[in-house]
């Protein structure tokens, strides 16, 4: 099945919002007992005690609830390769119990590889986005993402 | 109970090995089933296809059990107040099931904080590495953490 998103398709300046995620009390729970039983993740008194100020989710669960709205929206249908690495990631608020999650995506770059004229690295914002507008989560990830059609844009 | 690590215990240049995990099939796929599932983290014959050559783990499933080693090794036991966030995350390698990671942490920095005298900022990074001594992650990560006595040090 050919994908419908190839490097061509992410136009530098670009900004689209996609999906939301409802976050519950159990999944913050269940995530933190298996990666990051810090009080503050399992407990509400622990959590309000905290510099979270409520029970929150786990940083690494954050980033775990956007990956999955960034296959879902577009990268399950993109012809990625993969990611190298992330350069920058901050978790700018609590991420709570009912809180609905909207991604929203920013292309920073798009540029090609001489040395591997098939990919093409793509850099993006993503962040979470609640109702209320605020950013809980901000990220800058590097993207390799397959060409169209490398051999023409080659001639 | 009283942590057993305050700010002053990490001292820019040291290094320390802690603990291990060995990756399990099972785990990569639970995993990447909820979080992210691109065929790379589900398969074996799509891993094999793709540039990780077989089934290797979500990346962001690789951050949460470096974060498990690093709530075991020590920062359960640390007057941790959280983290604003990380500013270098790189993938280098695929992990594979049968793959045992130990967590290396080294002391970047440590600085305490004008204006929030009772804190301290410490500046880690953190790699997993595997018996051949390859790290699979580098990440550097920023941690606040609560000074051992304040007030005297403002003295």
């Amino acid at each position: 099945m050919l994908p419908d998103f190839f490097f061509e398709d992410f136009v530098p300046g670009e900004v689209k919002t996609f999906g939301s995620h409802t976050v519950t009390e159990e999944e913050i729970v269940a995530f933190a007992r298996e990666f990051d039983p810090q009080p503050m993740h399992l407990d509400a008194a622990a959590g309000a005690a905290s510099i979270l100020g409520g029970l929150a989710a786990s940083g690494w669960h954050t980033c775990a609830i956007m990956m999955r709205l960034i296959c879902d929206s577009f990268l399950l249908r993109t012809a990625s390769m993969g990611s190298p690495g992330i350069t920058e990631n901050s978790w700018l608020a609590p991420v709570r119990p009912g809180d609905t999650l909207t991604l929203r995506r920013t292309v920073i770059e798009a540029r090609t590889s001489k040395s591997r004229p098939e990919m093409g690295l793509v850099t993006f914002r993503f962040e979470l986005v609640r109702p209320d507008k605020a950013a809980v989560i901000n990220q800058v990830a590097i993207v390799m993402i397959e060409r169209r059609n490398p051999g023409a844009r080659l001639a």
